[in-house]
């Protein structure tokens, strides 16, 4: 039986979603150890993005497969129960033997908070990158404008060894100020390692007048990753959803 | 000059708000060490409420005396720049040489935040009793009107070696429903040792149906620690506001 559910997670402690072999606190590792525990499976379980070290879930979908049957309901209840304070599973179903987190995902939202604010803010602060000074907005939005769409993401990658296709389409940048924050949304079929840290990295040099928003077709254009910006800190960034064909 | 301003505090890492001989990691001390450094001064720090260890502030009010003179927004800022990231000081402004954070206040509000739904919540668990239960609420509040009022509060001390007045004044406690989590908000003149998490323990019993809400009249008549409920863990308590006379 395949399930599939939503993983959310404060990945301030953990080594970012994939597995390792030099340590055990990853989220898919955890996830798979407590699946061995609660059913006595080996399970391999799948993940819509990997996301990196330090960087959070609010909407990440798994999938895994089991030989044993269990009521959906039960299995979460179970797991919930043994995972840490800091990694909870929802809506826990069963899913078509073909659905795939990865590879049947249409889109996913991923949201980086910056506090622009000086003030610190002692309890939000593992959820966002105390950046603690102010950005021109109108300038980031112009150059938000020339990076939707389809292109080779090769500047915004923080895999220099990449050897697969790095052409993505990103439909959507949306910036939204609340509370002496910036929040950026940013939707796409997918996201190359580091990439929207870097996209973030690149908008605030934008922001801070380092760089003009005109110079982003010459940095997708170069396909050099030093053409790009520095890459944003992890814990501003968090996967918000993942969308499927329904 | 005295200076007076607002610390706001993620308590999870800390022994509470006094300075101990034992340890560095109080609110008080890494305070007082920070203002060393700064001012080049040996200042004590004198807070409004001493919280415990893991409980949380959102509005302490602190003063303490400098023989320098420093711009209160300067102080604040340098300061800030210095302390830990889970410690934050708002609004600084010198005071009145007379003004005491302690000695002058009137009124204080903790407020005592407790999740009710089975769904775990990674983000806000540090800040909130993970209870995870439903609670009769309507029995908490008749409870609670019988906590209103200027009592003994011996049976809901914490301190056992208290040898001072356990005589306290609650003004008020309001209790509200707010996804998925119940918050209840204890206002008065001052409180007891441990005082808020036992009145929250003991509600909670009267919630669960174990002890009726007309009991309390005869655990405060006791004057018994052992009469009144157990202690609700420490994360879910913030000292929200001190008031002072205008």
């Amino acid at each position: 039986m395949n399930y599939r559910c939503i993983v959310q997670y404060d990945g301030t402690r953990y080594e970012g979603w994939q597995k390792q072999k030099r340590t055990e606190e990853t989220i898919q590792g955890k996830l798979e150890k407590t699946l061995r525990k609660i059913t006595g499976e080996e399970v391999q379980v799948i993940g819509a993005g990997r996301t990196d070290a330090g960087v959070h879930s609010l909407g990440q979908v798994v999938n895994f497969h089991l030989k044993g049957r269990w009521k959906a309901e039960e299995l979460e209840t179970a797991l919930n129960g043994d995972l840490p304070d800091d990694i909870a599973l929802k809506h826990m179903e069963t899913a078509e033997e073909r659905f795939h987190s990865r590879f049947s995902t249409l889109e996913k939202t991923y949201r980086y908070r910056i506090r622009t604010s000086t003030e610190k803010n002692v309890f939000e602060r593992r959820f966002v990158w105390q950046y603690g000074k102010s950005l021109d907005i109108e300038a980031m939005k112009k150059a938000a404008a020339f990076l939707i769409g389809t292109y080779d993401f090769t500047s915004f990658c923080g895999n220099k060894k990449m050897k697969k296709s790095a052409v993505r389409c990103i439909s959507g940048i949306e910036m939204k100020e609340i509370k002496g924050e910036l929040q950026i949304d940013f939707t796409g079929d997918g996201f190359l390692q580091g990439m929207v840290r870097i996209l973030v990295g690149t908008l605030v040099e934008v922001g801070e007048g380092k760089r003009k928003a005109e110079s982003i077709p010459a940095i997708l254009e170069s396909k050099s990753r030093e053409k790009a910006g520095f890459t944003a800190p992890p814990q501003g960034l968090i996967l918000v959803s993942v969308r499927y064909e329904i």
